[in-house]
């Protein structure tokens, strides 16, 4: 059991909402991208990873974004779609806006970064008109990636469906996916960062991106549950803040905290790590489990999808996160 | 007295932050403004002429805003210097953008427009790192202005403005003041008015203007109390929704509403109603006294200031206001 | 006479190209801008000013250009109408783009500054579908000013302009009239001036500007001569190059020099010098006299306009710049 | 034996001067892109291939323009040299401009289509001061190709370096290259196009490409002789206008007119049969060979890379177009 009251009536358990991209994975690895030849396409963004990951686990998952009118938007709604997802709020942006891209290049498991294309990135130009009430009434929870808070007309979406979701109580996960080259300064980015997350029931970032955040109002602190207090005092009921390779630590309004476990992985790459954390994460909150039992499952996705090539195809079943979770205790259990 | 608590103890009673800006009033007047040979310049800007009209009542004003390193510049500065505002908050600007202008045509009383010089203005310049926590925290209260939520990075500098002054228990008035053609569209304006709204005191603004921030999330709506008691659940303590010859109401969180009165008036034309009434308002608000006190004072001093020429040069002392008000009253008395 | 052959069955004399501007004029003066109060509104561009002159003069002349549908707008074409220049060719724009303002301050008679007002500027919305062949066609000549070229699409407008020019005969005037604040950059500036100046018939610049031209491919030449010469290779007949006092020198292709003197003046500002000698100078040229004489009288026309308060309207008629040359030839007379 | 003379002591034989990007080419064809699985990379760009294409059939070619700091940057650089291109002159930008894209989707050996990505686009940054002197002097001929002129600063720097070219004795080749998506508009292009051309020596395009430059000043023509004469008043001695499957006619200074043959081909797809005619055809006139002789080495060759999957990669050696054009012949004469 956790502290969040999700509205059981509703048919859709989570509406993800901004961005929808391409990611090219170099197929010959563990080199230089310069060195690749082939690349292979995947739906990719992290909202899209989340939506993805949360259908295979066995919820119902719909989705909010703008596509283009191209090749690379009608393969993305035909892969959600294969993947059950609702599609009927993606809207097929007209204006001539592109499809981000993400080329990843493999040098190593450890040493791993990507090529970004997001100029006149077609996700960004999701407008409030795109934001039906009606629509966001259906859903248990949304899910708001930062990302989608980095340029107007995205931004004012994001936060008319904040409003809406306020209205008719469902809940607000914020995941906080801060990729500096869609913003302008830091400034900005904290100012609406800070203004999004005073509407959110639950928080999800690094210790980096809550830095970001604070870098206008309380500079230089890092202490977690400093951070984390400041949002209880408006809406939040949960902040997750992760701390890479030394774990997460969450909170929650009544008080408590817990430390989440990490998993072995025989790492490929550390894409899609914390998309499929969070879909895992979110999973578990929304079937009544508690906050630790719900971080273990987030950290063995995460392992799951980081020892595979893709992020979203590499998406785990419940019941394949399970038998690796319950695979690992019993490898530590006899290593002990 | 009133529902507003002002921490007696700071130095400052009002900082305006915002627009600084020129009025080049036409001199022939009376007639299109292709036939005005000469032009005199004055101090505008709304925020510029509420700080410069609760100055001449008899209260300590400050200015957050940025001007251009130019002649005009200069003039604004040394303008408000001379009417004891504090200017020590006021950024030179070193973009090379521009003081907004507003060339005035007064066709006849009722028949007035203006020609605005907004382009690449320098107020909009204003940025998050202008905006300084220990000043805020001078002051009794601030005012908004909402044309400064207009462009990046002046919104963000207010949005920063409104933290501190909520974190320091400084009251919070916002001015709507919407010039939609600073605005990129009418969904981004409501969405922004709306955030801001959410964190201010008391919300001056037009039936219009209103209905501009309900466009989204609550088309339609034409009664005064459901717009006025959705900010009541936020941090608002009084609404005020002005209906031009109508006249004006105003409703408190208690509970209460007061309609606003006008006072008779040789008009010369109609520019600096709304900026003389809102300081007046402001200034008895912060003398403790009543709402409808403080209406009746703003309704004087916006007929007075509507029987001269300029806005800013044209701002009565307490005293004329007092005067005035006694004065209409007594004609009054001799009509019955 | 001179080397340049006038059609004269066509029936405009002169068609200017490009900028139609306000100016703004302190009224009270040798002080700073910040001290004045008022100030008086006139016609003004470079190309404006040119045209004005001309038509004071005696000549027919016409304009192509674009003016904003405003106030400012109204005024420019009807003052242009009142000194009978043809307006059938200019647009009015309806893109919200603004009329350019010059407010001149004067600090004393040697000591003067513009503050531009130039976002958005309404002359540089002038696109290439403006240019009529059938209009350019019925001029013995045009003038193209350089601010013209400095944004698209008035800088393809422009090319069209000198196309049709050379395709018709039309006698091509290039005022290089420079100004850096509305270019992006100096190498942008240099290639574009070039392309314009290998289509004209007469160049007039100072030697500050045939640098700026020449400073991607010939930096550091100082040497009039071959700076002129370059030109008599493309289309050039006459090159005039300004040393301001210590007065200008004409080439022409075959071979001449001239130098050009200045005439006394009781100088109230320096603005309008340049624009006053252009139209006196094409004048001379266009009724067929020498280069020197049409110098003289350039040089004449300046001394006058410096003179007096504003520039377009104290562009002086031909009998006044006669009067004047023979006075002052008669007091250097007495003077010896 | 042609009408063009290049200067024999010159090192290089042919710079390029504009775009370098990158080709991703489907590699499950005859389908929809939505489909393709895997992409394969190549360099690619027109200009490129020609580069690369003279490089292969045995000239000195080198290269100017500008490339991303990235992975793509770097892969392009590396390949030319590979290709023994030289590459001194190509400047890594560091605005954190991009790498233009093109995803190729091969329907059917007759229906393809590319999607491309040309936000922000690298080669458009290359600037004036990228353009050497002394590096052009140093070749035979240049290569501009159109789509450089589509933006400031690239257009700039063309224009600078037509300039070098003409001082300096090289040849222009001019490919019109017109890609209407990189342009703001139809008038604009015809403009910058119409001021290159003059100062080329051959020029070669599509029918459709001379009605674009011809849509201001002529049009409605269709006249190939019209529109080829207009180029020989100016700089050009050759013309080529190419009228796809119809084949294309080229005109000379001179007078003659020379129609071009096609050959068969066991078409993959489209791509690349502009770029590799244009290189060979520049190679036999490079040569000293006649004008029908280098545009049947030109229809050789084309048909020689439709026949494979990519462009850059395909580019034929001089044996290989030799050894493809004496068995077509042998062919064709065995048909008779």
């Amino acid at each position: 059991m956790n502290n969040l009251k999700f509205n059981q009536e509703k048919p859709i358990d989570l509406i993800a909402i901004g961005r929808l991209a391409i990611d090219l994975n170099a197929n010959e690895i563990n080199r230089p991208m310069e060195e690749t030849i082939t690349f292979t396409k995947y739906v990719g963004g992290s909202p899209a990873n989340i939506a993805i990951g949360t259908a295979v686990l066995g919820h119902k998952a719909g989705f909010i974004g703008r596509v283009a009118d191209d090749q690379f938007g009608r393969f993305i709604v035909s892969y959600l779609e294969e993947k059950d997802i609702d599609t009927s709020s993606i809207v097929i942006d007209q204006s001539g806006a592109k499809t981000g891209l993400a080329f990843t290049e493999i040098k190593s498991p450890t040493d791993c970064s990507i090529l970004m294309y997001r100029e006149n990135a077609v996700d960004l130009k999701l407008e409030p008109k795109d934001i039906k009430e009606e629509y966001i009434k259906q859903a248990k929870a949304i899910l708001i990636s930062g990302t989608a808070l980095a340029q107007s007309p995205s931004r004012e979406a994001v936060f008319l469906a904040l409003d809406f979701a306020r209205k008719h109580d469902v809940v607000v996960f914020f995941d906080i996916d801060y990729r500096p080259y869609t913003w302008k300064s830091t400034d900005e980015t904290s100012v609406y960062y800070n203004l999004a997350a005073e509407k959110c029931d639950v928080i999800i970032g690094t210790r980096e991106e809550f830095d970001m955040m604070e870098s206008l109002t309380n500079p230089g602190n890092d202490n977690d549950f400093v951070t984390a207090k400041k949002w209880f005092d408006y809406n939040a009921k949960i902040v997750v803040i992760k701390h890479g390779k030394e774990g997460s630590i969450s909170y929650t309004k009544e008080g408590e905290s817990f430390k989440g476990r990490s998993f072995p992985a025989k790492v490929v790459k550390t894409f899609g790590a914390g998309d499929s954390y969070a879909s895992a994460f979110i999973y578990g909150l929304m079937e009544g489990w508690n906050v630790d039992q719900s971080m273990e499952f987030g950290g063995a996705s995460a392992s799951i999808v980081i020892s595979r090539h893709s992020c979203s195809d590499a998406m785990p079943t419940a019941e394949e996160v399970k038998t690796y979770i319950e695979k690992c205790k019993k490898e530590e259990g006899q290593s002990v």
